[in-house]
């Protein structure tokens, strides 16, 4: 199959487009490298060291004897993106390609604006590349957990059979997102869904829980290979920030009470679960949404998992949650539709546990405790200057309301 | 109060801003002018002649002695806006600053992204200078009926309390958005919604029906006051389309069967409704919906009462629907909350329709039947030279899936 993997040259987009390429599908990644450039904006930077794409593809070809092309420039450029397209031909178009980091959409204005544009637009812009020139291309699109938020029901896979009033349909399920790059996720999905009736386009958008880990069975195989790790307090995720906090010997960061629940998958769930929506397309005109994570836990319950795993010392410590989230809530999201394409899940154990830190010991020199710290507060973004480092004011009256 | 009405030159914002102006209230109007430009792109004009700005309100204050300010300038500049917010210090601010139109957002790539951009970012603008500038400001935001689509239940106003599987929750109502204009709207109440939790603003979103009528107890004081009155495919809503047809004498153009059911009410209800809002406002932190509409009506049954108000050759026209849409569907709507404040509704009678066509007959000279004429079409939006003037392709296979 011919697959475009947009923004593959991120943390997940490129260890999904070398999985396909090892399965054999021609695959060509397309990013405009704007993610090495938040590290520059934000002075942080992968702790495991990350190829360009060039010498990652190069690697790739004289390991493998397979070829992985790539093409730079902006999916926000219509002229770029279409350009590209009618060149490779794809038959599907997997999207990473967009401002990723809650934190980093809640840093100010300018943050969240560029957040929603960006995402808004360039998903926009592939929709109309399929419409115009390819309308059977089955996108599988990125979307997130987040989307649904914390409601006091559980959550099904993008779609609810709701009885009211003594009448029954089956609708979207209502989205409560949590921060401005959420909320571009959501906007994403109704947009998605809306050509899929308009045009009768075809596409599946995974809503992923939180990925841990760093390692995929292609990545290992040179250094050049490796994908990004992230442990900072802007694009660093949960997991794997602890696993660094306790190799390094500090208190594993625990915002607020730590019983906030997420759905999580390993890395290596990630790159398969894009590939059994490839090979199981949607439907012409359908639009679909898997729920794409393993297992769910509480921020505590991790914190103590990775305390276990590596015989550390107890150390957590919690600070005040800059997010605007429920700290005690209801969890309990399905997620079947890729266990029944055939997903066999990487639970998370003690030796995944040990082998992500096995591999942040290799870098334990280059760990820089201070990205680490939340500095964007989420009730501070609109103040004058932003979130970034303000000290959160403090819970008013309102947020009992809301219980926030 | 002092309230900022954003799109205080439009159909709306400008009856409006003298409704509240009438009332006593210090009111400026805050508008870029793009509607006037959409005219000249299009090739269309107001049937009935409109003043510019500086006429409208130089007239104003001589027929009532009072004030209507205004400024030029447009929301998505994030300095123009907030130089004017503190210039003036709003109380509340009422929202009408965005592109209206369905078909206008189904022209092209490139409207269809100006849309959502234009109505995204500036909403988020204004989110952020009430934010940053004064948080206990009021903002009125329009929304529209169109963004609940057409569930098989009842709609409720903003959100629905579902029980699953043993356990119940309220949360948003299930958004099904029709057309990229519509989908803006959506996403502007999902950034509401969030920011009244995360930063304890209080909004109001306003999902108003389709309006009808040109004239208000303020409009009519001097020709120079009048609103606009568009009878065009784009930016005419259907009703005035028809009195406008049924004046010229030409059949009423149903599109497709002419069941599809909408809420509607009369331009002195909307007026009314933004003031029951302002003098009732949401509490710190609240984010509130109420459905703004009067009455509900079929397509077909407009077309009939118009045909029976003036005494006409019952003269429609079916036309192939250039939209996406159920054509039968189930509708049932709330609309209690703004009655429960006290909305005294003018339903939709004969007399109400001559007067509208008394309207009429005085421009009948200036009717141009060309630009009643549906041109864009739902599903040819994404086709290279976009959907304007093409043909509506043929239903294929999964429209009969979803029933469009």
């Amino acid at each position: 199959m011919r697959i475009m993997v947009l923004g593959g040259d991120g943390y997940l987009g490129w260890p999904t487009a070398l999985h396909l390429s090892a399965r054999g599908h021609d695959v060509i990644t397309v990013d405009n490298l704007v993610r090495r450039g938040y590290d520059s904006e934000l002075g942080t930077t992968s702790l495991v060291p990350i190829a360009d794409l060039e010498q990652r593809t190069t690697i790739w070809r004289e390991m493998t004897g397979r070829t992985v092309r790539y093409a730079v420039g902006d999916i926000t450029d219509y002229d770029f993106l279409t350009s590209t397209f009618r060149a490779f031909t794809p038959e599907a178009i997997v999207h990473f390609g967009q401002q990723r980091s809650a934190p980093y959409s809640m840093i100010d204005r300018s943050h969240a604006v560029y957040t929603q544009v960006n995402n808004i637009v360039g998903n926009l812009n592939v929709l109309f590349a399929i419409g115009e020139i390819d309308p059977a291309v089955h996108l599988v699109k990125l979307g997130t957990m987040g989307e649904y938020g914390t409601p006091d029901i559980d959550i099904e896979e993008g779609f609810i059979e709701i009885t009211h009033k003594g009448r029954t349909d089956t609708l979207p399920f209502p989205k409560q997102p949590g921060s401005f790059y959420h909320l571009s996720k959501v906007h994403d999905s109704h947009n998605l869904a809306f050509v899929c009736r308009a045009w009768g386009l075809r596409a599946t958008d995974l809503n992923q829980g939180i990925v841990y880990g760093q390692a995929t069975d292609e990545t290992i195989l040179h250094p050049d290979l490796a994908t990004r790790f992230d442990y900072d307090a802007v694009f660093g995720t949960v997991l794997n920030r602890f696993v660094v906090q306790a190799v390094a010997g500090y208190p594993l960061t625990v915002y607020g009470r730590g019983n906030q629940t997420r759905g999580m998958l390993n890395i290596k769930d990630t790159v398969r679960c894009i590939e059994l929506a490839l090979l199981n397309p949607a439907r012409t005109g359908e639009y679909r949404v898997f729920n794409q994570f393993t297992e769910s836990f509480s921020v505590n319950e991790m914190a103590e998992m990775v305390v276990t795993a590596l015989g550390i010392e107890p150390k957590i410590e919690h600070l005040n949650d800059p997010r605007v989230e429920l700290e005690e809530h209801y969890y309990n999201a399905a997620h079947t539709k890729l266990v029944d394409l055939g997903l066999v899940p990487h639970l998370l154990d003690d030796d995944t546990i040990r082998r992500l830190a096995a591999i942040v010991k290799a870098w334990h020199d280059d760990i820089d405790s201070s990205v680490m710290v939340p500095t964007i507060h989420w009730r501070a973004t609109a103040s004058p200057h932003g979130a970034r480092g303000t000290a959160a004011p403090p819970p008013t009256e309102f947020e009992n309301a809301v219980g926030a």
